[in-house]
């Protein structure tokens, strides 16, 4: 099996005349990046010693620097382990327009556990789950994701050690642990092999590539990457056309039979609310205080009509609080920055660290409310986030984080006679505009679409919780009792 | 000097008739913010049990949570520990248009050192400096800062301490701590004047406000809040008009000089680069891992001409670097979030945890030159940046990152024979473009500005290496004897 070295190498001169038209074609893919509604991820994974760090230097010899970025992966820092695995890599993302390479990429973090025993390769096979879905996420928003895996076999893996510990310029970048890691090359080619499949799907497929000639290597990973983005650039060149939202019709219609069926006539006088609000408190502050010790966050979330008063129910819930410990992220216009990420990365930016609090006074729900109305997504953008929402609360629960979401519920005759009222109110009065009465116009399609959210989204661990909400009293009581139990069952669970 | 509970305190009566005037005023205030052109930082510090985190609700209750966001600064992370101190503030700054309200803010911090000894004195005193320097450059930049210190006796605190205590609701915010906290008041006490006094500024004043009587703390603190809003909205309320940039002057001609007086007919052969060019590679990398190995990180800067060579000088340094331990950082275009922060918050954003590197292409000195020049700021604001980016430095330096700052140096003829070549070639063309044609015809104010800076933010620990760079390759080589030659001195040192 031994070849000569050289053999079947690609000569010098042919890379030397393919390099510049290959640098041409790559700096004006930077220029039309600049322009284009997405983002580009390029990772440069591989087997030991194949040369990844080499590609990287290359490629960024060849692009301009001005629009990519490369990233790597060190030890995860405390800020890092204190949130769900995914969310360094989210807050690594190039918005659009920018392209990053990922040395190693998140799959080498994940290969680099080296699971031996059943329970760590069933770890390693929920963490690939967890990757597959990051970049099945990330390529249905339009992202270009190249994967690259330079394979070199073991025999071209110990020549290239053997060489570059003989040049005293090059001997440092081998370690006892290369040489460990290559006798042990069979088996980590199978947890690779195994790591590749798990995350191959189109859209974000890997790429082999030969990494024992490293010229081959390196126009190979060029030229791939150069023909992916021309052809990501044909289907995605431009934003999609967002056709105007249908009729709205119910997905699954048990939702708004639930919000319908909620009675709201409920009412507490300011005496008995007084008399229970302190009590119920008391509670929450110790129930919070209780999660910080085990190092549980919370994240609320708080949706809701217009006017339904989810701003005086979180005034109170954090009232309760010490004020150190939570942040209150109004959720309104994204800025530049978080428009031109996934719709998800900037709610990922705000979850809390162990034992501190995130209040989201609206939320990522708002993908299948206001922009399922509104045509600020396309159809298959709303449809398919019920799994992505779904799938990020259920990260956020698989890490500890207790999730708590309210739904405030009103009468549309209530919320007409709080519009006016604040339009009464001097200091109430900036609250409401045009749009909210737009909306209200839009009652019976915003009931369908909260049906849809609270029938799709309700999941045994992060639960909706419908609050009557005609009387604010009340609904501040619910929402307190509620945050109670749910606190005391998770951390009891 | 014992005083009845409840003397000069402010009547129920007329507390419940002021506060809706008062919140009528602070959602008005808030209204008005969203469109000021400055960030709002107020600072709830005070006594210990003086109520800041009552303040702080109370704050929040009146205000909409909308545009008003609430921090507190834990123990610090490993991410934050890594930077130079004041960087997790940075970090946490509001955008225009915003507000942030600080519990306890950077003081507390101080302040939690509780220092003794005078060694942790003058270390106490250093924090206070840098903490000064930094709400003179907030303030500066037109944010509003306010800064409370609420005040409370020694005998109202153990009143205060004991009344918490009687109720089974509020017990738990009493620790061992706050009575030894009180035994030690009179220390306390000196410590929070000195800490107070050594910032005390124009425009980041200290306002003291008695907390014996909460009802008048309350109001206290809010009257204050939309008194300064109210008079820094007079003064701030439009972005400053920004005079045409007037004839070039330089500061101090001692730059100019220097600059004209570099040599630029160095020459290099591709054989002699050839040959030096590994030598000098292998020894950077040596160097950067023994940086590495002690923690240390890098910052480069390079500035220079338009064609000088940057990018290709980063490329070579680039390629004796680990891929995954660098980033290279292009200056170009701030986005909406860096523009509507202060100047320097885009930079500090981007530096290293320790031993990992930045390099920036084009950096903060930007400030000094085409933001001088084309008028994109007023002239106290550059003016003023030289002792800024100076402090900036010294920040770094001071927390051992290893600093390194190049110009390259280019001829007006060699300048106009590249931009020509880029013209021709391919996959340079996209390199030049009518603003580098038009900076080129103010070359001799550029030179003035260059020679400002260089003469103004040269610094013993941070000094400029004035690089050739006729001959790209004589510059690509200088910049990386000098990178290893100044690493090598700075781990001495």
């Amino acid at each position: 099996m031994a070849k000569s070295r050289g053999e079947r190498r690609l000569p010098k001169r042919e890379y030397e005349a393919r390099v510049p038209v290959l640098r041409a074609g790559l700096v004006q893919m930077q220029v039309a990046l600049q322009a284009a509604p997405f983002s580009v991820v390029l990772v440069i994974a591989g087997d030991e010693a194949s040369g990844k760090g080499d590609v990287v230097n290359i490629l960024n010899g060849w692009l301009d620097p001005r629009g990519v970025e490369t990233l790597a992966f060190h030890e995860a820092t405390d800020e890092e382990r204190e949130r769900p695995p995914m969310w360094r890599y989210w807050r690594s993302l190039p918005p659009h327009g920018r392209m990053a390479i990922y040395a190693g990429g998140w799959h080498s973090v994940a290969l680099a556990e080296d699971p031996h025993s059943p329970s760590e390769l069933a770890e390693f096979d929920e963490s690939l789950r967890r990757i597959a879905h990051f970049e099945r996420l990330l390529s249905a928003s339009g992202a270009l994701i190249m994967k690259v895996w330079l394979r070199l076999s073991k025999r071209a893996q110990r020549e290239r050690l053997l060489e570059l510990e003989a040049s005293p310029d090059t001997a440092w970048r081998v370690s006892p642990a290369d040489w460990k890691c290559h006798r042990n090359y069979d088996r980590h080619a199978r947890l690779a092999d195994r790591m590749r499949a798990a995350t191959h799907r189109t859209g974000a497929p890997w790429h082999v590539i030969d990494a024992e000639d490293p010229r081959a290597r390196n126009l190979g990973v060029g030229e791939y990457l150069l023909a992916r983005f021309r052809a990501h650039l044909r289907t995605h060149g431009r934003a999609a056309a967002i056709a105007k939202p249908r009729r709205v019709v119910s997905l699954r219609p048990s939702g708004l039979r639930r919000l319908l069926a909620l009675p709201l006539t409920q009412r507490l006088s300011q005496d008995e609310y007084e008399a229970k609000r302190d009590k119920w408190l008391g509670r929450l502050n110790r129930a919070v205080r209780a999660a910080a010790e085990r190092g549980r966050s919370i994240v609320w979330v708080f949706e809701g009509w217009d006017a339904a008063g989810k701003g005086g129910a979180i005034r109170r819930l954090t009232s309760a609080i010490d004020a150190r410990d939570y942040r209150v992220i109004p959720v309104a216009k994204p800025t530049d920055e978080e428009k031109s990420h996934h719709y998800l990365w900037r709610f990922w930016r705000h979850v809390p660290r162990a034992g501190l609090m995130t209040i989201y006074d609206r939320s990522w729900f708002g993908r299948v409310l206001v922009e399922r109305l509104e045509g600020f997504c396309t159809e298959p953008d709303w449809q398919r986030a019920y799994v992505e929402l779904n799938d990020f609360e259920a990260q956020l629960v698989g890490h500890g984080v207790i999730v708590l979401k309210f739904w405030l519920h009103l009468s549309r005759d209530e919320q007409l006679r709080r519009f006016r009222d604040r339009e009464q109110v001097d200091y109430k009065r900036h609250k409401i505009n045009a749009e909210d009465w737009r909306n209200r116009r839009k009652w019976q399609a915003y009931e369908i679409a909260v049906g849809d959210m609270l029938a799709l989204t309700h999941r045994p661990r992060a639960p909706w919780h419908l609050v009557p909400a005609d009387n604010k009293r009340f609904a501040r009581l619910e929402v307190l009792k509620i945050s109670c139990k749910q606190i005391a069952a998770a951390l009891e669970g």
